[in-house]
């Protein structure tokens, strides 16, 4: 067993590398003086220089030769299968594309928020040509004759086939689409009112994170641009941000990053540190943060303390009672941004971009199209034109930083945050009593029994096949959603 | 010079690497959830053994050995002169030595956290023999022959000798001794009254190092245990601590945070990330944390200013006029403890640790008589006997992290900001015009440009005597200090 445990011994060095990385990274959006970038970019590129060493250092491969996986339990199997995966992955991508790739990547994201603050699509397409270029070339080094857009993906859900998410997005689309137009042909919910005091918000979104099971002695809150959950095991940050006229962005994107927090908190500690003690995808990761957010937090029965704790919080805001304000929780509204869309549209955002990037990985659409062939399917889908490039092409980070099959696993997320959702309300059939309550501990205590204790011990859809029972379905997301905004406006 | 720009490389990512291993000491002391100190013990370890494989790589010999130092100039060559002599030393530490030591020493803070706490020297007493046998072994394996304390001393103050550094302490010691008896033999002056604000003491400390020169676009001031400043170049941070009742203990602790931060903030940025790049030896940087807090901050000018400052922070607090509160601010007091000690009575306390760790090393005193040696001299030296172990032998983290050799760095540092001092006043005549209405910058800009500046450029003792023109001694600290609290006290 020597090979196995010296294996381990460096995977577990690497690992706490890679959260010390981490951790710059939360200093940076968090705390780091803003006079400090220039080093904390050569901070941070030294530290990807001895990780990007590591993964690559043939003593790897010699110990996994060595392994004898026959003597191995469950668990050291699935450590041997993270380590092998990741390990033939980057050896086979040429040493010289993932420098080049990062440099381009660590540069274009300037140039990226450059082209969004002036609306200019035209001004990033070199950049973004150079990055699809480089991104085919490291899809065709990964497929080995196979889907590229697949082996792209494998890197964000393993295992997971674009064929699948084209047959998930299909299966979803009327669906949504006829309760996005049945539902905005109703008349508007009322909206809250007036200003919230920013300190009281910080003050309920702390309470928030405490209520959903998020653990103060092995984390903290912070104010952040964006909101983020960062890092694993016993030292797992999270930022939110706060709106004076708008409330819930702050308390739904806390609770959205203390389900991706919970997830990291709850792993079983003898994964600490090691492939297993990390979410195991992000899909299955997303499906914690959207059934926090959304299945548990915009619930009648939750939204219904919620609004308690909001007045005693805030006073008056213009919102009538427990009824009035989940429906203002709720309600449907035209925009052009993903990150705000609601959770009937959220999805039809995603499926855009999937069905894009797909395109653009395949060589069937050219970077200089790119502006148009949104506007056209933005306008087809949504039913009135984009204004400005910042609403649209050039609204999200991703793909200036080289994030091509990642758009996807948000919706995996969602449909399998239906199917856990569907079997929570089968093993506790009086979850609403408690939510009511403000006590979420019967829905998180499933989640992190079923779901998040095992990090990433199996594989990602298998992680959800077992906690429901039955494998993942499309019909348990469409049906709530049915069922939810078919009460709300009265279809 | 290709060998000289590939050792500068990979020492600057060294250097980068080190910036980061010092931040996540900061998180440790301010940010860091209490439940994360297990897993930061492994993320500091695997940081330690990144750094350590690179300080101890045989390519920084092969490169030494290839550059052409006649072709580099002063600054190349001062570079090499560090990374030589930094290589060299690690060199001759033995693998197994240097493991064991950073075990133990690692184990030992804690261990004698807890003798302290419980007053219980003797139950430190086998950790610190397994220290001092190490450190004596270290000290023999870089000694070749030489001195063993003149071999740990060169670890903090590159070039110092015990037996000068004897001699700085019999010249210091009756002038010292005198002035003490005098002084505590006339009735003690006022102290403030009242308990004041942790907000507006905040605010003040703010300002007081705004008003220092720390420059906020690359620092930050938050609260810690206990002061200190971390980091170089573009992001040095400070931290300071605050006492309702002593509002000085956090306005003197940001001062003296401010002189290691600046000292750090000003060196010239083609540094950056080099050895160069950092303070030089501990004695110079503690000459500026101290001519900041003592020649500077607790000058009659300044306090003046000082005086209006807190009077419009806090109100009334007991003191009457600018001189009573030059007096309170200065005044002596009989004590324990170093950090908290006058200008005039720290340096006693710094001897009596230079003479019983000298003695520890040397092997002329055992570690089971170490408590017996310090309530002995402290007797004889302070007039009233230790009552305890936290109050006497335990007080200081120092040797039971291994730090033999650092105590008299902090005297050396006095004796360096009063020859500073001197040179300044010669300089600048009218500096307390500017003192007085709370204007630092004709000190500060001196002390930038004569010794911050030039980070690691010169040899430590040069970078005083370039200064001042002329070889430091301690006759300028004695008799500032003679002149200051004769006055004070009207002897």
């Amino acid at each position: 067993m020597s090979a196995f445990n010296e294996l381990m011994g460096f995977t577990r060095q690497t690992q706490a590398l890679a959260q010390v990385s981490g951790r710059l990274g939360w200093d940076q959006e968090t705390t780091m003086p803003r006079g400090a970038a220039e080093q904390r970019a050569e901070e941070m590129a030294a530290m990807e220089t001895v990780l990007h060493a590591r993964r690559v250092d043939p003593q790897v491969g010699d110990w996994l030769s060595a392994v004898d996986e026959t003597a191995l339990d469950a668990v050291g199997k699935a450590q041997i299968r993270h380590i092998r995966r990741s390990y033939e992955r980057t050896a086979k991508i040429p040493a010289k594309l993932a420098e080049d790739l990062a440099r381009l990547t660590s540069r274009a994201q300037g140039q990226w928020a450059e082209a969004r603050a002036a609306d200019d699509f035209a001004a990033f397409v070199p950049v973004l040509e150079q990055i699809v270029t480089l991104k085919r070339e490291e899809a065709a080094a990964l497929a080995d004759g196979g889907d590229l857009y697949d082996a792209l993906l494998d890197d964000y859900e393993p295992g997971a086939k674009a064929a699948d998410l084209e047959a998930m997005f299909t299966a979803l689309r009327p669906g949504l689409v006829g309760l996005r137009a049945a539902a905005l042909s109703q008349p508007a919910p009322e909206g809250v009112q007036g200003t919230f005091d920013e300190p009281a918000q910080m003050k309920l979104t702390r309470k928030l994170a405490k209520t959903f099971g998020y653990d103060f002695t092995h984390g903290r809150v912070d104010k952040a641009v964006h909101p983020f959950s960062s890092g694993s095991g016993l030292d797992v940050r999270i930022t939110t941000r706060t709106n004076p006229t708008d409330p819930f962005n702050c308390f739904y994107s806390t609770i959205h990053e203390v389900g991706h927090a919970c997830y990291e908190q709850n792993i079983d500690r003898a994964y600490l540190l090691t492939p297993l003690g990390g979410g195991v995808s992000m899909g299955v990761h997303e499906s914690q943060s959207r059934i926090y957010e959304n299945q548990l937090g915009r619930s009648r029965a939750f939204t219904g303390w919620l609004y308690g704790q909001m007045r005693d919080a805030f006073g008056e805001f213009g919102i009538a009672d427990e009824d009035a304000f989940y429906r203002a929780v709720n309600r449907l509204q035209n925009g052009f941004i993903r990150t705000e869309a609601d959770e009937v549209q959220y999805n039809l955002h995603v499926m855009l971009r999937f069905d894009l990037e797909r395109a653009l990985i395949a060589g069937d659409l050219a970077v200089r199209d790119l502006e148009t062939a949104w506007n056209d399917r933005f306008a087809a889908d949504f039913g009135f034109a984009v204004d400005k490039a910042s609403h649209g092409c050039l609204q999200d980070v991703h793909w200036s930083v080289g994030l091509f099959g990642y758009f996807p696993t948000y919706s995996l997320g969602n449909v399998y945050a239906g199917c856990l959702h569907q079997a929570l309300r089968n093993d506790v059939p009086d979850l609403d009593a408690a939510l009511a309550r403000g006590d979420t501990t019967p829905a998180t205590d499933w989640l992190r029994d079923k779901v998040q204790v095992h990090g990433g011990l199996y594989e990602p859809r298998d992680v959800i096949t077992r906690a429901c029972g039955t494998a993942p379905s499309e019909a348990p997301l469409l049906s709530y959603l049915d069922q939810k905004f078919r009460d709300i406006y009265g279809l």
